[in-house]
């Protein structure tokens, strides 16, 4: 069947998106990698999405949204989206499991994955030391020593999680000052068990064949090396967006994310962005609702224009 | 004192600007004219903010919204801004109560006004038959007829909401065919006491001391006047946006709408714009609380470069 919409990606942005689309009467497919959220689900306290003055956590919420578009009849399908190719008036996804979907209009909302490292050790030791998921992995270093390594928003926010749940964390950040919110930079200095170690890169993580034991951490300003024990180590180094399927003619930035206009328009009729993969500075839950719900009132008006 | 950035507006829009702006450690003025919420206030149940899968009473999401807020130190000021002028690295608001607010950066989410219908005995039968919000006033008219006016989704969705409550619904629309979501359409084709009356327009207001008694509905294509008996109007003709109060260099639409960036920048630097003061296409709480969340991002940056 040919949808009026196709949704890739059920993060905060696609779930919305999907949510708009079909509340406005027209077929929606919203076609899914992994668990509805995004990456909620990677956060275990949400405290910025308004309506929550408790917070929530981040698989509370993500379970919410779900919960929320599964009042509606749209089509979900498991599946990642290999390439879009445009047809006449209409888009042709191809799914890497072989599948094909067929729709008037596409909203890309696949996000952004996290950036690995890129220290030796990183590959070796992942998924026995190396994460970047805390509210996924935090639970099997409690009482342990873990580092963190970042200086936005996530890493402090996960630093925070951490230190609930494990002996100590070693926060590693590259310069000397964080990006992240002054807030959470107030709660971590309040935190007994959290030391700060700026200016400083991870050169190596060592182990054995039980799993990573410690980091080799330079000061780039001294120079001088430090070996941290520690068991975990947990990676927010920024994001990289999810958006080599999409044809050429999509254009992005030098980073891969996709440059819109402010109603979420790209440089193909018909193919809208929403959410973190798009190149913009805010990347909140906020924002990502508020970028789908307005790429749907784009696709309906494009949507309209095309059955006129 | 000076302020970081004021708000203007205690909206979606508003609320979650000063959110982002107070968390991350700026000083936040909240310059508010009503109760917070904005016109969520006036909206019976919302149904599409992600996260309230059971959909939420609008006074029940403005509470959340307000008490989200009061976890945090914004200092919340009660007035209306008349004018703002721009002074050497930062900007003066006048209340209309005489107060003076300062600030180095300014966040407008004023919003828009129900426009009026412009028909004779409107002025007249104001408060006394006449309403601009159905959760206000539909209680007045229990078990009474009333009429609504406009094709959007404010006029499907507060028909829905009076009709759980009145006698019976008269949906008057100038056009044939509604504006408004296809959801709302169908719950409107099944509900038993909404009787659709398209191509037409109300010509006049009737009543007595008592209040309005009827209504002089004209069909435009046939030229038939019907009177209509009524003891309230309920009208959703459309939105004006606030922002005679802003200088001339902050560029808006024909209609008054601020025209930003996909960042909320507007064409004044330190001037930034969030929530239905904005010249776009989708007017909802998701995207205003989107718009709050970055026009604040944007802010933080713009105080970033003024402090460098």
């Amino acid at each position: 069947m040919m949808y009026d919409a196709a949704v890739i990606g059920a993060g905060p942005a696609g779930i919305t998106a999907a949510l708009y689309l079909v509340r406005s009467g027209v077929s929606v497919a919203l076609i899914e990698n992994a668990a509805p959220g995004g990456q909620i689900l990677a956060t275990a306290e949400i405290e910025n999405y308004p309506g929550f003055p408790k917070s929530v956590k981040g698989w509370e919420l993500a379970d919410l949204f779900d919960a929320h578009l599964a009042e509606y009849p749209v089509v979900r399908v498991r599946g990642e989206v290999s390439a879009v190719e445009q047809a006449e008036g209409f888009f042709r996804l191809a799914l890497a499991e072989g599948e094909t979907v067929e729709a008037k209009s596409v909203v890309v909302c696949t996000g952004a994955r996290h950036r690995d490292l890129g220290a030796p050790g990183e590959d070796e030791f992942r998924g026995r030391g190396v994460s970047y998921c805390a509210v996924c992995d935090g639970n099997f270093y409690r009482g342990r020593d873990v580092i963190v390594v970042g200086g936005g928003n996530s890493a402090l926010e996960e630093a925070l999680y951490l230190a609930r749940i494990v002996n100590k964390v070693y926060l590693v950040h590259r310069r000397e000052g964080f990006r992240g919110a002054q807030i959470y930079l107030d709660k971590i200095r309040a935190t007994g068990n959290i030391e700060l170690v700026t200016s400083s890169v991870i050169d190596e993580i060592r182990g054995s064949a039980a799993g990573m034991g410690s980091a080799a951490v330079r000061n780039v300003q001294t120079g001088e090396t430090r070996i941290i024990e520690a068991e975990g180590i947990f990676v927010y180094v920024g994001m990289a967006p999810v958006s080599g399927f999409l044809p050429e003619a999509v254009t992005r930035d030098a980073a891969g994310f996709i440059v819109t206009d402010a109603e979420m328009c790209t440089s193909v009729p018909g193919i809208f962005a929403a959410g973190d993969i798009r190149a913009k500075r805010c990347r909140q839950v906020s924002s990502a609702v508020g970028d789908g719900a307005t790429a749907a009132t784009a696709a309906l008006s494009y949507l309209e224009h095309l059955n006129a």
